[in-house]
């Protein structure tokens, strides 16, 4: 073996979008497979705005697997990311012992240095764990060249993660089997299905932190009546419904289940204790907001969901997004001129009529919201062609800029 | 019958006190009859803070009946109004068929006159129904010489005013039958038993008017799936291990217990579509001072419990009263100096520890809570004797200063 081969650095790099529940995941079965108790399903949102891009390099020259995430270098110990780094291998090792035996392509035994970042902030309070361990493992099974079912792989690292594998509605079944080997994501419909839906997100400023989503379904788990009830008895006919609402293009019933679902997610966390509290004051006018609004229409054509921590995310259709941001405007008006107030995809913004505004009875809340991002749905994870846009140099190292 | 027969009039004064209940009822399985889908238990409270007084005149001269409430003529039509006096007038007859057919006492057939005023303010936000409606049945009961079960007739104006009936530990069984005979009140213990208990209730300032009971329960028991399986699956358990503890004095499993349902009731509110919201952040500070304070110690020493509102209901024993006040007026402190801050009974303030402070870890909330009420469990409904005491005068109309 020459000097060269020696110092050959592969480099892949991916993206991968983040995913919002409308049947939430909250409770796991397996802690350690990350098994959940329930199904769910999820919207994935266009990488346009919210993103995990991934640069992995691998190399016989590497001493260690290394780790560097948003910038700063991390510990690559963490179980999840060794549980996702263990899993690839073994696929990769499985797939050439029965494929290709003699295979020389990028050996599973290198070490390698991934290097990911955000093009959100982490202050928005959006879960990056999702992206970020969907983008590390598609990156990786790029590198090693393994197919078939990463969506195992994922989930454990991050349960929601197997649901960015994929774009569009995305649901994440149960399974039933105690390895989890039945426990994956399916694409339900492409996001082109329904390209009619869009979405807000509503940064609400939080004034403290909230229980982690791992620590908080555990105590959920072990101390809530209402969380297993909801589990075995709510959440299976949701699904089904919630299925046959996208199929239909049923914004009505979508909205109307992600409303009740998210709802009954948060009542969970209250019924368990100590209870834990994601929802705050803004976040419940942002609930009485929405009602008020499909009120006075006679009409669900808006729809909100919360995870863990007090932001909402808005579910509506294109028809319906011009005046419902101007309403969330009129009574949460931002903090300065609107500049920054609204990011992603432009709108355009409509008048609002005095009857609507008055039939809503609400005193405006200043500042309320911090910022909006206006975004729809979007793919699933995707190859960056371009060696430009690596994170990692051709040394392995993050570029400067990262 | 003389002029004079014609003009007497009888008078009788009661008083009934409030109730708080440690295990919630919330959603009835008959609405006319008010029977509940499950058990509830709660405190009566001492009557020297809090009390219902009602005041009724009963004469051949009435044309007929009438209400005064709070000093304001109410329209007496009222169903459930109109289901305790027809109620315990039924009861009076068949009494009298029974016992003594010829007695002439005061005729059911004479209408009443009824004056009722609380010694707290109804911005307190604590429900009056259950003291009101108590007080009226056990008044009118007195009046027409009614005996045995009252609780059948006054939770026929308000569920929770069964309750009301008796002092101390009280339990409202749901009863099996359909006509709710079997749907009454029991005392589990009266106050004496456990008087070391004491009670704070937070009045938090509340910005918004909240959904009423009667219509938020009706909401809850048709849309809410986990109001059914705490109804069905939860509180039948609670009921016993609560009633155990109270026989035990055991203030932590007491404690605990009034926590997880509080929690849970608040919990089916949210889950209830359109979702209902009592606590507002100011309740949800004060929950989490709470489980600070009982962590530092590493055992329940005081439990919150809330009710259709954002006010906190706090029970704790008498010897951890001084300090646990002071740590509430440190983290909220009043808006002017405290002379109408913490009203009811006296409580010697312990000056608190640094690091009792420091382990709370909690900015303080200034004017978070509006004012404070010190008491204690008290006895069930009396009869006022002294007859400068009547709300109404000597001809049936209320007195002046009433």
């Amino acid at each position: 073996m020459s000097d060269n081969d020696h110092q050959t650095i592969t480099r892949v790099t991916c993206t991968a979008p983040v995913n919002i529940a409308v049947i939430k995941y909250w409770g796991k079965r397996d802690e350690d497979l990350i098994l959940p108790i329930n199904s769910s399903l999820s919207v994935t949102l266009h990488q346009d705005q919210l993103k995990t891009t991934t640069t992995i390099a691998c190399s016989r020259s590497f001493r260690e697997d290394r780790i560097w995430l948003n910038g700063k270098e991390e510990d690559v110990s963490h179980p999840r990311l060794q549980s996702c780094l263990r899993e690839i291998r073994r696929l990769a090792r499985k797939r050439r012992n029965t494929d290709n035996p003699t295979s020389e392509v990028t050996s599973v035994s290198y070490k390698v240095h991934i290097c990911s970042e955000n093009n959100f902030p982490t202050a928005a309070g959006l879960a990056s764990s999702a992206s970020g361990y969907a983008c590390l493992v598609y990156a990786l099974s790029q590198l090693f060249g393994v197919e078939g079912e990463l969506s195992v792989v994922a989930r454990q690292g991050s349960g929601s993660a197997c649901r960015s594998l994929y774009g569009g509605f995305v649901q994440w079944k149960l399974g039933e089997r105690s390895d989890g080997k039945d426990s994956i994501a399916e694409q339900v419909e492409p996001e082109s299905y329904w390209p009619e839906v869009r979405v807000l997100i509503l940064v609400v400023s939080a004034e403290q932190k909230s229980v982690g989503s791992t620590s908080g379904m555990h105590t959920s788990v072990e101390t809530s009546h209402l969380l297993k009830c909801r589990a075995d008895v709510v959440v299976p006919g949701r699904m089904e419904q919630m299925i046959g609402a996208i199929r239909q293009r049923n914004f009505a019933v979508f909205g109307d289940l992600t409303m009740k679902d998210s709802n009954q997610f948060h009542a969970t966390c209250l019924d368990t204790y100590p209870p834990i509290f994601y929802l705050n004051d803004i976040s419940r006018k942002i609930i009485s907001l929405v009602h008020r609004y499909n009120q006075h229409y006679g009409e669900t054509r808006v729809a909100y969901t919360f995870d863990a921590g007090p932001n909402a995310v808005i579910y509506t259709l294109q028809e319906h997004l011009p005046e419902f941001l101007k309403v969330v405007l009129h009574f949460f008006p931002p903090e300065v001129n609107g500049g920054e107030f609204l990011r992603g995809l432009p709108v355009n913004l409509t008048p609002l009529s005095e009857e609507l505004k008055r039939e809503i009875k609400m005193e405006p809340t200043p500042k309320g919201i911090h910022y909006i991002i206006s975004t729809k749905a979007g793919p699933g994870p995707c190859t960056v062609d371009d060696p430009n846009l690596h994170l990692l140099d051709a040394g392995g190292l993050p570029k400067k800029n990262a």
